[in-house]
Protein backbone atom coordinates (compact mmCIF):
# COMPACT_ATOMS: atom_id res chain seq x y z
CA UNK A 1 0.00 0.00 0.00
CA UNK A 2 1.44 3.41 -0.73
CA UNK A 3 0.20 6.76 1.16
CA UNK A 4 0.58 10.20 0.43
CA UNK A 5 -0.22 12.07 3.42
CA UNK A 6 -1.59 15.27 3.20
CA UNK A 7 -2.95 18.21 5.41
CA UNK A 8 -5.71 18.78 2.32
CA UNK A 9 -5.44 15.50 0.69
CA UNK A 10 -4.48 11.94 1.32
CA UNK A 11 -3.65 9.73 -1.92
CA UNK A 12 -3.42 5.88 -1.37
CA UNK A 13 -3.35 3.10 -3.56
CA UNK A 14 -2.98 -0.37 -3.50
CA UNK A 15 -1.63 -3.21 -5.14
CA UNK A 16 -0.99 -6.78 -5.29
CA UNK A 17 2.49 -8.49 -6.11
CA UNK A 18 2.56 -11.89 -7.19
CA UNK A 19 5.59 -14.06 -8.50
CA UNK A 20 7.16 -10.37 -9.07
CA UNK A 21 4.68 -9.60 -11.31
CA UNK A 22 2.27 -6.17 -9.91
CA UNK A 23 -1.08 -5.76 -10.58
CA UNK A 24 -3.82 -2.96 -9.47
CA UNK A 25 -6.14 -2.73 -6.74
CA UNK A 26 -7.31 0.10 -5.73
CA UNK A 27 -6.62 3.98 -6.12
CA UNK A 28 -8.31 6.97 -4.04
CA UNK A 29 -8.46 9.73 -1.93
CA UNK A 30 -9.64 11.23 1.05
CA UNK A 31 -10.14 14.70 1.09
CA UNK A 32 -9.84 16.93 4.10
CA UNK A 33 -10.03 20.61 2.45
CA UNK A 34 -13.50 20.98 3.58
CA UNK A 35 -12.52 20.51 7.14
CA UNK A 36 -11.14 23.29 8.67
CA UNK A 37 -10.22 21.72 12.33
CA UNK A 38 -6.56 20.49 12.01
CA UNK A 39 -7.01 17.61 14.77
CA UNK A 40 -10.30 15.93 12.62
CA UNK A 41 -7.58 15.95 9.54
CA UNK A 42 -5.49 14.07 11.86
CA UNK A 43 -7.72 12.01 13.17
CA UNK A 44 -9.36 11.57 9.92
CA UNK A 45 -6.04 10.48 8.20
CA UNK A 46 -5.33 7.92 11.18
CA UNK A 47 -9.07 6.24 10.88
CA UNK A 48 -8.52 5.64 7.08
CA UNK A 49 -5.18 4.72 7.66
CA UNK A 50 -6.59 1.62 9.96
CA UNK A 51 -9.56 0.91 8.19
CA UNK A 52 -7.23 0.25 4.83
CA UNK A 53 -5.19 -1.81 6.98
CA UNK A 54 -7.42 -3.50 8.32
CA UNK A 55 -9.53 -4.53 4.86
CA UNK A 56 -6.61 -4.91 2.98
CA UNK A 57 -3.62 -6.21 5.17
CA UNK A 58 -0.78 -4.71 3.11
CA UNK A 59 2.48 -6.50 3.88
CA UNK A 60 4.45 -3.33 3.61
CA UNK A 61 3.37 0.49 3.32
CA UNK A 62 5.63 2.93 1.20
CA UNK A 63 4.69 6.45 2.13
CA UNK A 64 5.58 9.92 -0.19
CA UNK A 65 7.71 12.30 2.11
CA UNK A 66 8.93 15.57 0.86
CA UNK A 67 11.76 16.50 2.78
CA UNK A 68 11.74 20.31 1.96
CA UNK A 69 8.86 22.75 2.33
CA UNK A 70 8.27 25.85 2.42
CA UNK A 71 8.50 26.99 5.47
CA UNK A 72 9.07 25.88 9.65
CA UNK A 73 4.99 25.68 9.51
CA UNK A 74 4.09 23.94 6.62
CA UNK A 75 6.39 21.16 8.21
CA UNK A 76 5.17 21.16 10.89
CA UNK A 77 1.69 20.08 9.75
CA UNK A 78 3.14 17.98 7.13
CA UNK A 79 4.74 15.54 9.96
CA UNK A 80 2.09 15.62 12.18
CA UNK A 81 -0.11 14.03 8.89
CA UNK A 82 2.91 11.65 8.40
CA UNK A 83 3.07 11.03 11.80
CA UNK A 84 -0.65 9.86 12.71
CA UNK A 85 -0.19 7.91 9.15
CA UNK A 86 2.61 5.89 10.35
CA UNK A 87 1.30 5.48 13.58
CA UNK A 88 -1.29 3.43 12.05
CA UNK A 89 1.53 0.98 10.42
CA UNK A 90 3.23 1.30 13.48
CA UNK A 91 0.39 -0.02 15.66
CA UNK A 92 -0.31 -2.54 12.92
CA UNK A 93 3.13 -3.81 13.01
CA UNK A 94 3.14 -2.97 8.85
CA UNK A 95 6.74 -2.30 8.07
CA UNK A 96 6.76 1.14 6.65
CA UNK A 97 9.44 2.74 4.32
CA UNK A 98 9.83 6.16 2.68
CA UNK A 99 10.53 7.53 -0.10
CA UNK A 100 11.53 11.26 -1.40
CA UNK A 101 8.36 12.78 -3.85
CA UNK A 102 11.82 12.75 -6.63
CA UNK A 103 12.58 9.73 -6.17
CA UNK A 104 8.65 8.31 -6.80
CA UNK A 105 8.90 9.92 -9.92
CA UNK A 106 12.32 8.72 -10.82
CA UNK A 107 11.43 5.11 -10.51
CA UNK A 108 8.06 5.33 -12.26
CA UNK A 109 8.62 7.79 -15.11
CA UNK A 110 12.86 7.60 -15.71
CA UNK A 111 12.46 11.22 -14.77
CA UNK A 112 12.69 12.87 -11.01
CA UNK A 113 11.50 16.25 -12.33
CA UNK A 114 8.19 14.56 -14.28
CA UNK A 115 5.15 16.29 -14.15
CA UNK A 116 2.31 14.65 -12.04
CA UNK A 117 0.52 14.06 -15.71
CA UNK A 118 3.27 11.73 -16.94
CA UNK A 119 3.53 10.31 -13.60
CA UNK A 120 -0.37 9.24 -14.19
CA UNK A 121 -0.17 8.25 -17.42
CA UNK A 122 2.72 5.98 -16.83
CA UNK A 123 0.89 4.52 -13.67
CA UNK A 124 -2.15 3.98 -15.98
CA UNK A 125 0.08 2.68 -18.53
CA UNK A 126 1.81 0.14 -16.42
CA UNK A 127 -0.77 -1.27 -13.98
CA UNK A 128 -3.86 -1.34 -17.42
CA UNK A 129 -5.98 1.50 -15.08
CA UNK A 130 -9.22 1.98 -17.21
CA UNK A 131 -9.67 5.51 -16.28
CA UNK A 132 -7.74 7.83 -14.21
CA UNK A 133 -9.47 9.89 -11.47
CA UNK A 134 -9.70 13.59 -12.12
CA UNK A 135 -7.78 14.98 -9.47
CA UNK A 136 -4.37 13.69 -10.33
CA UNK A 137 -3.18 14.15 -5.97
CA UNK A 138 -4.46 11.04 -5.43
CA UNK A 139 -2.48 8.93 -7.90
CA UNK A 140 0.67 10.02 -5.23
CA UNK A 141 -0.23 7.12 -3.02
CA UNK A 142 -0.32 4.74 -5.79
CA UNK A 143 3.07 5.96 -7.16
CA UNK A 144 4.51 5.43 -3.73
CA UNK A 145 3.55 2.12 -3.34
CA UNK A 146 4.77 1.68 -7.27
CA UNK A 147 8.07 2.64 -6.43
CA UNK A 148 8.51 0.64 -3.72
CA UNK A 149 7.62 -2.63 -5.80
CA UNK A 150 10.54 -1.09 -7.93
CA UNK A 151 13.02 -1.32 -5.15
CA UNK A 152 12.20 -4.29 -3.21
CA UNK A 153 15.46 -6.23 -2.84
CA UNK A 154 17.63 -3.04 -3.41
CA UNK A 155 18.27 -2.22 -0.24
CA UNK A 156 21.10 0.57 -1.76
CA UNK A 157 18.54 2.61 -2.97
CA UNK A 158 15.40 1.79 -0.73
CA UNK A 159 14.57 4.85 1.31
CA UNK A 160 14.59 5.26 4.88
CA UNK A 161 13.29 1.77 5.83
CA UNK A 162 11.59 0.44 8.83
CA UNK A 163 11.76 -3.41 9.16
CA UNK A 164 9.80 -4.39 11.86
CA UNK A 165 8.91 -3.78 15.38
CA UNK A 166 8.47 -7.75 16.04
CA UNK A 167 11.87 -7.52 14.47
CA UNK A 168 13.68 -4.96 16.43
CA UNK A 169 12.73 -6.23 19.89
CA UNK A 170 14.05 -9.38 18.97
CA UNK A 171 17.58 -8.23 18.36
CA UNK A 172 17.68 -5.19 21.32
CA UNK A 173 15.70 -6.91 23.57
CA UNK A 174 17.68 -5.45 26.19
CA UNK A 175 17.10 -1.84 25.01
CA UNK A 176 13.47 -1.95 24.86
CA UNK A 177 11.96 -0.71 28.14
CA UNK A 178 8.32 -0.63 28.98
CA UNK B 1 -2.17 14.61 30.98
CA UNK B 2 0.41 16.54 30.25
CA UNK B 3 3.06 15.71 26.90
CA UNK B 4 6.24 16.98 26.07
CA UNK B 5 6.68 14.60 22.87
CA UNK B 6 10.33 15.56 21.05
CA UNK B 7 13.03 13.29 19.11
CA UNK B 8 15.22 12.91 21.92
CA UNK B 9 12.71 12.54 25.14
CA UNK B 10 9.25 12.68 25.83
CA UNK B 11 8.25 14.44 28.80
CA UNK B 12 4.84 13.17 30.66
CA UNK B 13 3.07 14.29 33.89
CA UNK B 14 -0.53 13.85 35.52
CA UNK B 15 -2.38 15.75 37.71
CA UNK B 16 -6.03 14.80 39.00
CA UNK B 17 -8.48 17.85 39.49
CA UNK B 18 -11.02 17.43 42.30
CA UNK B 19 -13.42 20.56 43.08
CA UNK B 20 -11.00 23.03 40.57
CA UNK B 21 -8.14 21.77 43.26
CA UNK B 22 -5.35 20.08 41.16
CA UNK B 23 -2.97 17.29 43.38
CA UNK B 24 0.32 15.44 42.08
CA UNK B 25 0.01 12.28 40.18
CA UNK B 26 3.29 11.20 38.42
CA UNK B 27 5.79 12.52 36.29
CA UNK B 28 8.28 10.88 33.99
CA UNK B 29 9.97 10.46 30.79
CA UNK B 30 10.56 8.76 28.29
CA UNK B 31 14.34 8.14 26.88
CA UNK B 32 14.53 8.46 23.10
CA UNK B 33 18.27 9.25 22.32
CA UNK B 34 19.78 6.04 22.78
CA UNK B 35 17.36 4.90 19.51
CA UNK B 36 18.59 5.39 16.03
CA UNK B 37 15.72 4.57 13.95
CA UNK B 38 13.35 7.03 13.76
CA UNK B 39 10.06 4.62 13.49
CA UNK B 40 11.46 3.20 16.88
CA UNK B 41 11.43 6.24 18.51
CA UNK B 42 8.02 6.72 16.73
CA UNK B 43 6.66 3.52 17.59
CA UNK B 44 7.75 4.19 21.34
CA UNK B 45 5.93 7.32 21.51
CA UNK B 46 3.03 6.23 20.50
CA UNK B 47 2.89 3.24 23.03
CA UNK B 48 3.59 5.05 25.77
CA UNK B 49 1.13 7.59 25.59
CA UNK B 50 -1.59 4.72 24.50
CA UNK B 51 -0.63 2.97 28.19
CA UNK B 52 -0.48 6.00 29.62
CA UNK B 53 -4.29 6.73 28.76
CA UNK B 54 -5.38 3.21 29.31
CA UNK B 55 -3.78 3.10 32.76
CA UNK B 56 -4.97 6.31 34.06
CA UNK B 57 -7.58 7.14 31.76
CA UNK B 58 -7.04 10.78 31.58
CA UNK B 59 -9.98 13.34 30.99
CA UNK B 60 -7.97 15.57 28.79
CA UNK B 61 -4.39 15.44 27.39
CA UNK B 62 -2.69 19.19 27.20
CA UNK B 63 0.59 18.43 24.87
CA UNK B 64 3.46 21.23 24.69
CA UNK B 65 3.79 22.06 21.10
CA UNK B 66 6.67 24.56 20.18
CA UNK B 67 5.12 26.43 16.57
CA UNK B 68 9.14 27.54 15.43
CA UNK B 69 11.83 25.45 14.58
CA UNK B 70 15.45 25.85 13.81
CA UNK B 71 14.73 24.25 10.17
CA UNK B 72 11.95 22.40 8.23
CA UNK B 73 13.80 19.52 8.71
CA UNK B 74 13.70 19.48 12.63
CA UNK B 75 9.86 20.68 12.44
CA UNK B 76 8.98 17.68 10.09
CA UNK B 77 10.24 15.46 12.90
CA UNK B 78 8.83 17.00 15.87
CA UNK B 79 5.96 16.95 13.66
CA UNK B 80 6.12 13.65 13.41
CA UNK B 81 6.60 12.91 17.14
CA UNK B 82 3.70 15.33 18.41
CA UNK B 83 1.26 13.16 15.49
CA UNK B 84 2.11 9.92 17.08
CA UNK B 85 1.32 10.99 19.93
CA UNK B 86 -1.99 13.04 19.02
CA UNK B 87 -2.59 9.84 16.91
CA UNK B 88 -2.80 8.10 20.44
CA UNK B 89 -5.26 10.45 21.84
CA UNK B 90 -6.96 10.73 18.86
CA UNK B 91 -7.92 6.86 18.77
CA UNK B 92 -8.78 6.76 22.43
CA UNK B 93 -10.75 9.72 22.43
CA UNK B 94 -9.28 12.18 24.47
CA UNK B 95 -9.86 15.98 23.92
CA UNK B 96 -6.34 17.54 22.82
CA UNK B 97 -5.10 21.09 23.34
CA UNK B 98 -1.50 22.46 22.53
CA UNK B 99 -0.11 25.20 24.17
CA UNK B 100 2.99 27.01 23.16
CA UNK B 101 6.34 26.80 25.37
CA UNK B 102 5.49 30.40 26.05
CA UNK B 103 1.92 29.75 26.90
CA UNK B 104 3.23 27.50 29.54
CA UNK B 105 6.03 28.69 30.63
CA UNK B 106 3.83 32.07 31.29
CA UNK B 107 0.61 30.36 32.60
CA UNK B 108 3.18 28.59 35.69
CA UNK B 109 6.02 31.44 36.62
CA UNK B 110 4.16 34.54 35.34
CA UNK B 111 7.18 34.42 32.94
CA UNK B 112 7.37 33.56 29.25
CA UNK B 113 10.82 33.06 29.47
CA UNK B 114 11.41 31.55 32.62
CA UNK B 115 13.55 28.93 32.79
CA UNK B 116 13.49 25.36 33.15
CA UNK B 117 15.04 25.67 36.98
CA UNK B 118 12.33 28.03 37.59
CA UNK B 119 9.00 26.23 35.95
CA UNK B 120 10.39 23.07 38.23
CA UNK B 121 10.91 25.02 41.40
CA UNK B 122 7.55 26.26 40.98
CA UNK B 123 5.72 23.24 39.62
CA UNK B 124 7.32 21.61 43.12
CA UNK B 125 6.10 23.91 45.37
CA UNK B 126 3.03 24.27 43.69
CA UNK B 127 2.14 20.44 43.36
CA UNK B 128 4.63 19.56 46.74
CA UNK B 129 6.63 17.05 44.77
CA UNK B 130 9.02 16.15 47.34
CA UNK B 131 12.01 15.54 44.92
CA UNK B 132 12.03 16.29 41.14
CA UNK B 133 14.18 14.44 38.56
CA UNK B 134 17.33 15.08 37.87
CA UNK B 135 16.82 15.30 34.50
CA UNK B 136 14.47 18.60 33.90
CA UNK B 137 12.61 18.32 30.45
CA UNK B 138 10.34 15.55 32.13
CA UNK B 139 9.03 18.85 33.60
CA UNK B 140 7.75 19.70 30.32
CA UNK B 141 4.62 17.33 30.23
CA UNK B 142 4.01 18.20 33.57
CA UNK B 143 3.90 21.93 33.21
CA UNK B 144 1.75 21.15 29.97
CA UNK B 145 -1.23 19.64 32.23
CA UNK B 146 -0.50 22.45 34.48
CA UNK B 147 -1.07 25.16 31.97
CA UNK B 148 -3.92 23.69 30.85
CA UNK B 149 -5.89 23.15 34.26
CA UNK B 150 -5.23 26.81 34.93
CA UNK B 151 -6.77 27.49 31.00
CA UNK B 152 -9.78 25.20 31.75
CA UNK B 153 -12.78 27.40 31.17
CA UNK B 154 -11.00 30.78 29.97
CA UNK B 155 -12.01 30.03 26.29
CA UNK B 156 -10.18 33.22 25.33
CA UNK B 157 -6.41 31.98 26.40
CA UNK B 158 -6.83 28.64 25.66
CA UNK B 159 -4.79 27.06 23.02
CA UNK B 160 -5.86 25.28 19.94
CA UNK B 161 -8.10 22.74 21.38
CA UNK B 162 -9.81 19.45 19.79
CA UNK B 163 -13.50 19.07 21.54
CA UNK B 164 -13.65 15.77 21.53
CA UNK B 165 -14.77 13.13 17.94
CA UNK B 166 -17.89 12.01 19.22
CA UNK B 167 -19.04 15.86 19.60
CA UNK B 168 -17.50 17.01 16.23
CA UNK B 169 -19.41 13.73 14.53
CA UNK B 170 -22.37 14.67 16.45
CA UNK B 171 -22.44 18.66 15.29
CA UNK B 172 -21.29 17.80 11.08
CA UNK B 173 -23.27 14.31 10.41
CA UNK B 174 -23.04 15.07 6.76
CA UNK B 175 -19.81 16.32 6.91
CA UNK B 176 -18.46 12.97 8.17
CA UNK B 177 -18.10 10.68 5.61
CA UNK B 178 -16.20 7.18 6.26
Amino acid sequence: MGIDPGTTIMGFGLIKVVKKKMSFLQLNELQLSKYDDHYVKLKLIFERTIELIETYHPDEIAIEAPFFGKNVQSMLKLGRAQGVAMAAGLSREVPITEYSPKKIKMAITGNGNASKEQVAKMLQSLLKIKTLPKNLDSTDGLAAAVCHFYNMGRADIVGKSYTGWAAFVKQNEKRVKK
